[in-house]
């Protein structure tokens, strides 16, 4: 994990930061800035937060407008380039290509056939290849990655750990064919897997099964871990304080991330809202995930 | 597969079938009284089609009936027994438990906890140990397996075939966690796969997130196979004209399963459904999932 080494901050120029939905985008601009370095804010017109975007030196873009982002980044001086936030996948006719991404246009149809990893890299080399560096957000701000142990006050019992073990163990197994950041076991019972749904609507899924009787096991686990050749740079799992809400909804004792390979927007607020639910929620080891 | 080779129907006096849900254990009835041999249908309340049920010799029985089924099959004559038909994995406070049953039940608390494979080995061991013997549908009605080759017109294409690849590949992978027996692959890209939910809501959740626009890919694909150390007698995978209905909402291209390993509860009623469909519904061979 190269990437977790925080980057130093002089003469490296500015921060281009695209930005995507949720809190997590404000959490690591803040923290670059703190860090002494200035940023330039890209929000995804749809996903960022309008409100809290006009706090930040931004520019608002679509999908596509590459040619645009490029210009623009580099007028701010910006060379490292940070993808961060919530963003759906999205269509490839929702993009809006702008003269630049019109060129590139056949490539981007090959990238997007695929699972997500070969997505993201297929984009990661177009900046590349424009003379960008794609930092991870972990890169620049290490302080939004989960710590090792408990951010609230419950822990797993034995038989939460057995399922935490089995949910590392079947992701892995999953991993080499590009699917499956989360699972949930209950009981050495695999209730769900993550495919292109999403972790939220995941845990929505075995809600209703549980409220339909459909699940007899215990409270059981949500258990979330990188794909093995996952670019971290781009797509490290996150959790937030949505995230212990669905899972409480779900019926769930608790969520098990990778510590050091998870990032986590408000920790406080994760371990507060686990603390009311009465959830916990667990930072684990690398090579446990690894086995 | 030993459990293919028809078995001879002379002195083995007649056949228990525990019966659950859809057309498919009236098809197995119907077959192993045209093999010449006796049946006894159990009928599962809140499983069995009633309209149906009144053409064969049957008792109602609830889930957890297990003393009355011991002494009624005995009177019945019935040695061999086959658990076939839809039902949904109950709820441990949903079976009535008789005295017999009430005897079993800390064994009983022990096979819920964990996967489907294991609860069925559980409910097989128990039936075993009470003098009956377990035998696939397969065995005494070997006419509803999946055929090699395909049930109606259409075929799949190159990259239909390279999804089909990597679904059973995924799934072989997945096999180790006592999970999946479905996923869909589209593009190369795996959109859905299946735990907890069931083929039909994970095709459902498809279809959702197509109209969402958060599918990208192509047509796509469904793969069933069963899972490796599957008790065959108990659950293989099966398929019928509802699934691929399910499919064509998904906006899929096709079905594929394995040959053999595979029930099919009305293949030309399938055939004609995917033909008025446009799907293809493949049977591919069993070294295909093994790799």
């Amino acid at each position: 994990m190269t990437e977790a080494v925080p980057v130093k901050s002089a003469d490296e120029g500015a921060l281009a930061i695209i930005c995507g939905g949720g809190t997590l985008p404000f959490a690591v601009a803040d923290a670059v800035i703190k860090h002494g370095r200035r940023v330039g804010v890209f929000a995804i017109r749809g996903w960022a937060d309008p409100k809290r975007i006009v706090d930040y030196p931004h520019y608002w873009a679509a999908v596509g407008q590459f040619g645009a982002f490029c210009r623009l980044a580099r007028r701010e001086g910006c060379r490292d380039v940070v993808f961060i936030g919530s963003m759906v996948r999205p269509a490839i006719w929702q993009i809006r290509p702008d003269f630049k991404t019109l060129r590139l246009l056949p490539r981007i149809f090959g990238i997007f056939r695929g699972g997500d990893d070969h997505l993201l890299k297929g984009v990661a080399a177009i900046f590349e290849e424009h003379g960008f560096r794609l930092v991870g957000a972990q890169a620049v701000a290490p302080e939004i990655l989960m710590p090792e142990g408990a951010l609230g006050r419950e822990r797993p019992n034995d038989r939460d750990r057995a399922d935490i073990a089995k949910g590392l163990a079947l992701l892995s197994a999953a991993s080499p064919f590009d699917v499956g950041q989360a699972v949930v076991v209950a009981d050495a019972r695999v209730l769900a897997i993550e495919a292109a749904e999403g972790t939220d609507r995941m845990l929505a899924r075995v809600a209703e099964l549980r409220r339909s009787g459909r699940i007899a096991s215990g409270r059981g686990v949500l258990v979330k871990a990188a794909k093995r050749n996952q670019d971290r740079r781009l797509d490290l799992p996150s959790i937030g304080p949505q995230t212990v809400e669905s899972a409480a909804r779900a019926g769930l004792a608790g969520i098990a991330v990778v510590a050091g390979g998870t990032i986590v927007a408000e920790p406080t607020r994760i371990g507060a809202t686990a603390d009311r639910a009465g959830l916990f929620v667990l930072g684990v080891r690398e090579q446990a995930a690894e086995r």
